[in-house]
């Protein structure tokens, strides 16, 4: 059989790619420093999991409206309401099996074949592959690096716009880069919307991942309610990547339509594992600040130690569990022509696994720097440590 | 926002709204006797949910392969294999988030669009909705009603292979007739699919529900291995609808693409309950067979009973959780034009629930007669007793 060729539009995650080079290596025997992937290895918390025992105890086990429960849908609208100052009903909520789910169904359900949409590149790499695979075109922006951290680049939104983008992925608390947007960077985002009468799409990963202070978002800007799909997903806060929870929140109209892609695609999402979510956004908070504690230490230490290293400069995330050091002064005192050509060696020489800014999209024209992106979630403050204790040694005797 | 025009392609499975009557007349504090849905009242069997809360125990809650955990997918290569004579191994074997997301997933994959694709009609409504929504040519088969059972429509099907149609869906035990193919009707269909170099997709929901024999796939027949891909669930078998659990079975090369399909659409299947599903296909048989031995007996009572109505003819379903009785000719006898009025009606006045011939496919032009769908999976014996009680008295009261 042949393929059909709309296959040839579809990418991929390419950082899984380095998850499998780095088990190939642990196959082997090796030690491995677990730099690349956005998982946790911390618990999910307890209440959570009870939360499931007993739903499967109480034979929450068949099938569920494939909009999600109604007890998780209404909290879901309390909570992701009140965190952002607006009000939601269940209406405006459609669970999802992750967060991931979200971007393909908004992309079918809203974006007409040949549509423009802005991405943020370096970005989540599946917003590209789904806007490409439904035929729209895939227009990036990127950030501008600067003493403050990384700054979305306006001129390339704007280009965007004025080529006719009609709707734009936007991944505050953003992965890879780390980068938050200020209070002025958000409104003059909103503002852009609105006048140009856009849609957004607010991939929420990280909101609640937030380390000091309170995370905003732009559908609280006045004019954006209607202008907003909310990405949200348990994966991160809860440490749930592996449950597979997640919802699309937003205007009704748009969620009756992602509705009938969930009747479709997959039925329903588990059922008990909905109950497990309510039980997340109703207990305590101590469980996930432990959580954020943990990670906030690893954080703190990642970037003391790489700010330390001679031709490695980095922010601090205010969320989420990335570090995206610029790394070309260094790759300039190695052999290495690439930093993909760096991350396979330092990968096979020590363990260290890492992704690459290449593993975020395609590079920009106006590119000049090279970047490499490490995850802190998924390793503890030991091996985070002798990781790159050893990274030191290979740099040391590997630059000129 | 505008709605996408390829919305407009995409059909449900009008079945949820009946749940969505149902529910609202229980609501009421009415009594409700469902026999609407293929769900079940039956529990996961204790192997299954203890290997679950093992899991989770076990920290298996972060992300686990797109393609699904090894574990799981060398159980079912041997399983799904062992069962049909044929040899798969892990790379035949993509897990999915249920037995449907296989049907959409195969058809992103390797349907021109344009490509027209044979389905059954009765049958699986997203079978049709897909094949529309990636803009093919659905065309659709039945089935004649014989003494022996219901039997597929061969003419309808070389007709369709006459106007090229290049995909067969196939659905052996079906959903909702009830009817199963012998060897010769597989044979036959085989044969056709070889020679006019086809692919068919074999949707084995109920495989495993025969209640008397072995059952037989499409896929042992020589020259067919290469080209089928089996949906498998373990929704039915296990009790295990609201899991979300089934996998993709076919040519590496296909399966490929779905896998690639998975890392777009949801990342990867739950974590912890692809280890339940292992459980499940290496525990003993006494767990599952008590499942399908408490079937039977319903199934075997609610044949008997609606046998005994006058105007009601049905077949005994050899799998499955479907009866399919034709009510040509008591419906002539009642005031209802259509099955739809009738059904409404007997819900409203006796709290009866289930579903006609028309939530299953826009009816062919060489029907005459009328049917409807009762499921037994999820209603226990005395309600469904003490249902068709009921039922048989407003019969006699709503017929001339």
């Amino acid at each position: 059989m042949k393929i059909a060729k709309r296959m040839d539009l579809l990418g991929s995650e390419t950082a899984f790619a380095v998850s499998a080079e780095a088990a190939t290596l642990a196959a082997t025997g090796r030690k491995i420093f677990p730099f690349h992937l956005g998982d946790i290895n911390l618990s999910t918390p307890k209440s959570v999991i009870d939360a499931a025992n007993k739903a499967i105890d109480e034979g929450k086990t068949g099938y569920c409206p494939a909009p999600g429960i109604p007890e998780l849908r209404k909290a879901l609208a309390k909570d992701v309401g009140d965190a952002r100052g607006i009000k939601y009903d269940m209406d405006n909520v459609s669970v999802q099996p992750g967060g991931k789910p979200s971007i393909g169904k908004y992309i079918a359900a809203m974006m007409e074949k040949g549509d423009s949409v802005l991405y943020p590149n370096p970005g989540y790499p599946i917003y590209e592959s789904q806007i490409e695979f439904y035929k729209g075109v895939a227009i990036p922006y990127g950030y501008i690096n600067t003493p403050e951290g990384l700054k979305l680049d306006f001129n390339a939104i704007i280009n965007g716009i004025q080529k006719g983008a009609k709707h734009i992925f936007y991944n505050n608390y953003n992965n890879p880069t780390g980068a938050s947007s200020s209070d002025e960077e958000i409104e003059r985002l909103a503002n852009l919307v609105i006048d140009n009468n856009m849609f957004l799409i607010s991939d929420d990963a990280y909101f609640d991942t937030l380390y000091d202070g309170k995370p905003k978002s732009i559908a609280s800007i006045p004019g954006m309610y209607e202008r907003t799909l909310t990405m949200y997903t348990f994966s991160k806060k809860f440490a749930m990547t592996g449950w597979r929870l997640g919802a699309a929140i937003g205007p009704k109209d748009i969620i009756e339509q992602i509705n009938r892609l969930n009747v479709n695609m997959e039925s329903c999402t588990t059922h008990f594992v909905q109950f497990a979510g309510v039980a997340g956004l109703t207990a305590p908070k101590e469980e996930t600040q432990e959580i954020l504690d943990t990670l906030k230490v690893r954080r703190d230490c990642l970037v003391d130690i790489l700010n330390g290293i001679d031709g490695i400069e980095t922010h601090v995330p205010e969320a989420g569990f990335y570090v995206f050091p610029k790394i070309t002064n260094l790759l300039k005192n190695t052999k290495f022509a690439s930093v993909e050509e760096f991350r396979k060696s330092v990968l096979n020489d020590t363990g260290i696994s890492f992704c690459g800014r290449h593993h975020f999209g395609r590079p920009l024209d106006n590119e000049s720097d090279y970047y490499i992106r490490l995850a802190f979630s998924g390793i503890n403050k030991d091996d985070l440590e002798e990781g790159m204790a050893l990274f030191k040694e290979w740099i040391n005797n590997n630059t000129k």
